[in-house]
């Protein structure tokens, strides 16, 4: 599946991944009367709400960009109906041609870790038969656990020649309170991205792991070190954009072979009608906003890599 | 919900909860083979299953224990119907009394954050009315992304009153991995049970906090240097029993005034009908074998609490 992620990051041009997190407020009125209409104020119009706005954003994407992400979260607040229309989303995606990575952050450790790992990225036996509960392509994995917790991941990688990204450096302000404490001298992202490289190592595709790694686009710095350390991983980059992330930020993250990085955008494709920039397309065009705004990004990293090399 | 867990404990001198992971092979054949020939061998069938199982462990056991601790990932491996499962169980449980605490090992930061916290311990607003997804009265937390991920979670607690568990120092072989690394010659499980208590000191209930944290039972000499550091959280211990965990472990996870710590068994107790210690109830007394182990559990402790005092 990592090389099936870089053929289509390479036939698109656009090592860019569009995250799903659907919010209320960004599904346009009409999509959100129709749905409650039909299945009123509830969880299941809620549900409905939500795939009826995936599915308009998936058709205006699919051909322009390699992957989306859906984050489960935004899913399972609307419980199970919630569930239901994640796993619609990734069928749909995946009947589309795209990389679905579940933005599940999960870990465990022992058959629990597998369990998760079963349940997003494997198939799980019941009687004679097998089923896939979410059948995710990429599943992101928490290592506060250590090995334990992601070594049943990687048993199921290796089964099904899918991926995951673990968490080693993340986005936000306050990542920093335990990620950047320092261990012998060397942050603890570090030693975090070190078993990364050690765990890729036995998942590897043709040039690059099935493991890869998350690592915010706010810290171009500490990308650039990891760059290093895990130099066949894969890095999924969050906080462009709205989160302060910007373009000439991304560098540090792509290998000298113009690969070895994701760009995840999501408020900032998929709610781009609401910025005064797309605001022509209005409430009824949000998809075909999105896919500008997902153009215009493709634009601005090739400009970037360009102007590197 | 601190005070709820606390009075339930004290009520049934059992500070223990019974972990409800279901694994297909611990579930009694004739229950699989009614499942299996109403819904098939397939995802309904599984989770049919694991609900009548689940059941008749309950009925068993919601007397004499206080809480129950169904693990997400056992239930989310059967895709939308398993997460059926989980959510009826989470049900049924509150309505025979007991505590649930989801051990879904969320986290991430911001709204996806409290998306996680709404889906398990909130509600969501949909138009003029509010929902609750999964509604836990409890859910375990991983801290790795720091204050941004731990926040949107505190703030569900205090709306909701209830509460959250944190790893700190988990129970599995190599969680040292990154969880005993020295930082100023300090190991980060210290510096992160000491977050757990300053997040504590904003979620207090009459004498404990609604902040509560993991700590193995297989690491008493670090569950009393963080009993210590974290006086007003409760600790939930994982890893007595299958995983290596002796009664006499479970000493330091406790205070003085014999509260402060709830200890988990799952396969101990909802597997007891395949010990030779419990064979005599049979495959189809699975339930009795359960309670006559979890009351096995509660005497041991309280043995133990009894000798200390």
């Amino acid at each position: 599946m990592i090389q099936k992620l870089i053929s289509k990051i390479q036939k698109t041009s656009a090592p860019i991944v569009a995250g799903l997190d659907p919010m209320m407020d960004y599904i346009p009125e009409q999509i959100k009367k129709a749905a409650f209409s039909a299945y009123g104020e509830t969880l299941e119009g809620a549900a409905e709400a939500i795939w009826q706005y995936n599915k308009g954003l998936v058709d205006a994407l699919y051909d322009i960009i390699p992957a989306v992400k859906p984050q489960s979260a935004m899913y399972e607040q609307f419980g199970i109906p919630g569930m239901a229309a994640f796993e619609k989303t990734i069928t749909y995606c995946q009947e589309k041609g795209l990389v679905v990575i579940g933005d599940v952050k999960r870990g465990d450790i022992g058959s629990t870790s597998e369990a998760y790992a079963v349940a997003h990225l494997g198939k799980v036996q019941i009687g004679n038969r097998t089923y896939s509960g979410f059948h995710e392509d990429f599943a992101t994995v928490n290592p506060y656990l250590g090995s334990d917790g992601i070594k049943p991941f990687l048993k199921v990688c290796r089964e099904e020649k899918k991926g995951i990204f673990i968490l080693v450096k993340t986005s936000n302000p306050s990542s920093g309170e335990f990620q950047d404490r320092l261990i012998d001298g060397r942050p603890l992202y570090e030693i975090v991205g070190e078993k990364v490289a050690q765990w890729g190592q036995e998942c590897m595709g043709d040039t690059y792991s099935y493991v890869g790694a998350v690592v915010g686009a706010t810290y171009p710095e500490m990308g650039r070190t990891l760059r290093k350390i895990m130099p066949k991983a894969y890095i999924l980059v969050p906080g462009y954009g709205a989160q302060g992330g910007q373009g000439k930020d991304l560098v540090p993250f792509f290998n000298e072979d113009g690969l070895g990085a994701i760009v995840n955008s999501s408020r900032g494709i998929i709610a781009a009608w609401q910025q005064e920039k797309y605001g022509k397309y209005g409430e009824a065009g949000y998809a075909d906003a999105a896919r500008a705004a997902a153009m215009d990004m493709r634009e601005d990293i090739s400009m970037i890599l360009n102007s590197k090399a």
